[in-house]
């Protein structure tokens, strides 16, 4: 598995892995009728932020999208957001897009990485970011209304560099 | 003091308060160089949101924006952001505009309101939104850089309706 910048070429890819997750209403706040202009839009980020698509030869396993937090007074607080392929999950490629956004986020001079809303019933991801130093700071009942569970909390998680 | 919708004629009384906040960097996690555009951009939101400005006669005391707090499965979720003129507080503007901001939140038929990021030093707008039955769900450590006292904890607040 390689982790790499995102390439326009990788969008045919990608798409499919947001409009999957976007379309389930259970991992991610996102509109679940966004149109593939809107996703990209969303996810391919200019610098300070980056884009990086797990790859294993040609196939995108999934992908990853960092930068600031918030502008200004919050910029020294990076954050980011991962995608993993249906069918490529359970092998790893989540926990490498993690430890990838964490490494470019102390390199870059971040002070922490924040994740602002982590579905608390999505256990696979809340329990790699708990593995990565991630503490959950706090959690905003009943804000995600998951499409077959109803209202689930949403995670405040945070790590200081 | 009234409180009503924006209109693009209040821009010229709404603009300064943004700029002077934003300089200040102590209150808002924007970008404290952020232009005019930038801010009407940022401040001016259509609907499903809304702007209102609190005016007394012909002078705009504070505005305040309010919207989903997130797309899709988290539009249940209300948020609302307050400015307050300088030379205007003290006498009762955020908690006018804090109480218009629920009351319209609840007739729209959010099930809750959430602030995202009220810097902990703010104690004005704290108290404020305890009074107003917030409460604090979580607080990011250091994740406001603030002008002078250096980096100051971010809270989370929400407040089922």
């Amino acid at each position: 598995m390689l982790i790499r910048t995102f390439t326009d070429q990788d969008w045919s890819q990608v798409w499919p892995i947001i409009e999957d997750v976007v379309r389930a209403q259970e991992t991610f706040a996102y509109d679940p009728q966004m149109t593939a202009d809107e996703a990209y839009a969303v996810w391919v980020v200019a610098p300070p932020g980056r884009t990086v698509v797990a790859t294993d030869g040609d196939r995108v396993l999934g992908s990853a999208k960092m930068g600031p937090n918030r502008p200004g007074p919050g910029a020294h607080v990076s954050t980011a957001s991962f995608l993993v392929a249906a069918d490529a999950r359970g092998r790893g490629v989540g926990t490498a897009l993690c430890r990838d956004a964490l490494t470019w986020a102390r390199l870059a001079g971040y002070a922490g990485m924040q994740f602002n809303a982590v579905v608390e019933t999505n256990r696979t991801a809340v329990e790699l970011y708990l593995r990565e130093g991630f503490d959950v700071v706090g959690t905003v009942p009943g804000a995600f209304r998951h499409r077959t569970l109803g209202r689930v909390g949403l995670h405040v998680m945070y790590r200081e560099f």
